[in-house]
């Protein structure tokens, strides 16, 4: 078999098979096939696309590239959940102890956050001493007592998958459908969970531009999760305006706490009961939406939600009093208020910029050696559909320099306003799978 | 600039600046842009093209990135000439020695040949010491004194294309017609002519499977010359079956004589007047295609278009003896007659098959390093249209060892056959340029 051969195919839009992915696969992580010819495959893929079967194979060969997970030792269905990620993302700080507190097992592996969006990691790593890297032994251990644990991925995960993404990001065929798919459900399924819930964003935060884009890929995950004989299910949710109200580290993480409190943003709280009730019926734990919604409701009220949390950080290492406390999380040095300059109602508020915004204050890298600075960060005081006066608060900037005047300037662009009523736009935009 | 945007660039189909074309050449040839990215571009290309001001510049930078022959020693018009590639096709042997016989000047740089095509300068090394390898000085003296010289391209001509060239052979990333024609151009426009005929070719045994993509790579290549102002016309010629009868080294050398004194095939004869005509129109020493044939019918037939090639045989230390006496050139072991197994009318005769057929023998090479045997080949004795009897010889086959029967098998599949009368095929399509 000769690599030219397969890029040529794909270039002629034709079928690869699974002897032909194998081949790549097996070739690139061993070092065989150059990455020449590996980019060239990677491009005429972002032309061409590839079909279910092309796209199962391919991520099945990406799984086995390294190891999977045994998860057999936990009892009960293990659920993971998974965002293509946003700005304000800290859903999975809210929703693993919701789920967990109703009954269901959280094995949960994230990642870090990379340019405007954040990543779990990070956010968790704001409690002091949160260690996120426990062994295989540990992660079982504790999923099994209190149900649940969030730690970062192992090296010997998907090595093909951290190969093509670093080839795919100075490439530009980052956004295609198939690669997109089979990296980030290669991934899924080594970490062996039962189930998944997949978060796929749209909007001009999000890696899909549109809700049409992200339900493609939505649907292209799903039919992985077939191949895989595993329950996918998946919500495509806006990320056109940030989610909640806090953007940066430990902000983000009082946010959380105040969530599981049932003291969080409408949009945020909203959000995870729709993501919390979906995985509480993949795991069984649920027959309606209806009644799994009224089971996290209930967690909430009774504070197993938080209490969850709190045993997670404890048995993670980090410093409980800070989630009791949030307050001495992390503080910036100062916090500016942005006033408005005009009156109106808010038409748009830009999660991309704002994510920008956010990094460039230190909350976020802009390439993956920048140390990330917990304490920084924006907590929105007005968000789409809100009528504004002059002079109001439009947001609370946690910052540990002088807010520079191009920043400032910036952040003004991220709003536009309106002199008529705004609808608040919709968050949940459809839920797939079975 | 970051060449990922410019990845990303032509990916979404937007034009390539100058500036952008620039960094992307310069980068290559410094060795500052790695193959991997660029190899993504060339992927990106081949799906979004280019447009003509872009594959101008791509073309301009590329002949900038090494030398540009200087030929304003040479008085005249300096015409060449440019072959897309073929089976059997020897046309410079002939057209250079008819046209520098009417008073054109022929500085010709010529390629070798790799897989089913062919290549000048291993034709003209059949010839006992024919050097292609004349330093400038030479060269330039040659021509000025007997009007033609054929050499190999030197090292510093167009050292972006000779690493592009190797990076698209690996990457499927041949077959784009703006970067077939700036890699052509760039290299004819480095070679210094005032003048250049295309004949580009088209059909089975051509890079160009169809008249239509012939075409376009032929206005691709005339919009070059005209950024450059230069005077360049095309032929769009068919390759659908070889180009005379002899495929081969030595045996085209033969031919090549044979057609210098009127004895040559039709097809090829027609090819090299018609040629031959539009290159004296070029370099204005004919006002008029009827004009010009008559001057090279006249060369052919007074013998100073024979004598152009012994002079340039002498003057590049060929033997002169093998010229004036062609039973001299490398011969065979054995000739074997490939006889006809039915009755028919010749339909098809497979150009890019019997080509293969001709590299297994020794005639060609498959990779690079393969050496040539100039001995061998075949001389077909049956073309397009002809009628056959069974037990007539449809070719004689010159080999140093006899032939397999996959081979004979694989050669027989090269012809097909009508009960029905067949016209014999049009061999050029069509004249383009001014």
């Amino acid at each position: 078999m000769r690599f030219v051969d397969i890029i040529e195919k794909k270039k002629e839009k034709a079928s690869l098979t699974k002897e032909e992915l194998h081949f790549f696969i097996d070739g690139y992580v061993k070092g065989t096939i150059p990455d020449y010819q590996v980019s060239a495959l990677l491009m005429a893929i972002y032309f061409n696309g590839m079909d279910a079967q092309e796209t199962a194979c391919l991520c099945e060969e990406m799984l086995y590239s390294g190891d999977v997970m045994d998860l057999s030792a936990i009892s009960g269905v293990k659920c993971d959940k998974h965002s293509t990620g946003g700005v304000g993302d800290k859903t999975s700080l809210s929703l693993a102890p919701m789920v967990a507190a109703c009954g269901a097992k959280v094995a949960k592996m994230s990642g870090r956050g990379l340019g405007h969006t954040g990543g779990t990691l990070d956010k968790a790593e704001s409690i002091e001493g949160f260690r996120v890297d426990l062994n295989e032994q540990e992660f079982l251990e504790q999923v099994n007592t209190i149900g649940l644990a969030i730690i970062g991925q192992t090296q010997r995960l998907v090595p093909a998958d951290k190969k093509l993404y670093a080839l795919r990001d100075v490439t530009a065929t980052v956004n295609s459908i198939p690669l997109i798919a089979s990296s980030i459900m290669s991934k899924k399924l080594a970490a062996g969970s039962d189930t998944i819930l997949l978060d796929v964003k749209y909007g001009e935060g999000a890696f899909m531009e549109t809700a049409q884009k992200a339900e493609e890929l939505a649907e292209t995950m799903i039919a992985i999760g077939k191949h895989f004989h595993k329950d996918v299910r998946a919500m495509i949710s806006s990320m056109n305006q940030p989610l909640g109200n806090a953007i940066g580290n430990a902000l983000e993480v009082k946010e959380a706490i105040a969530t599981l409190k049932g003291e969080g943003p409408q949009d945020f709280t909203e959000l995870c009961l729709k993501a919390g009730s979906i995985m509480l019926q993949q795991a069984h734990l649920a027959n309606s939406e209806s009644q799994a919604r009224a089971m996290l409701m209930e967690v909430i009220k009774n504070g197993k939600a938080f209490e969850k949390l709190i045993a997670m950080v404890q048995a993670q290492g980090g410093n409980v009093e800070q989630i009791k406390h949030p307050e001495t999380l992390p503080k910036a040095k100062a916090i500016f208020e942005v006033k408005a300059l005009c009156d109106g109602y808010v038409k748009e508020l830009h999660a991309l910029q704002l994510g920008t915004l956010a990094m460039q204050l230190g909350a976020g890298r802009m390439v993956k050696e920048d140390r990330i600075d917990p304490s920084v960060g924006i907590v929105l005081n007005k968000k789409d559909g809100d009528y504004v006066q002059t002079g109001d608060v439009l947001a609370y900037v946690h910052s540990n320099h002088p807010l520079a005047k191009q920043w400032l300037q910036d952040f003004y662009d991220a709003y536009t306003f309106s002199a008529v009523p705004q609808a608040k736009q919709s968050l949940i935009h459809k839920v797939l799978g079975e």
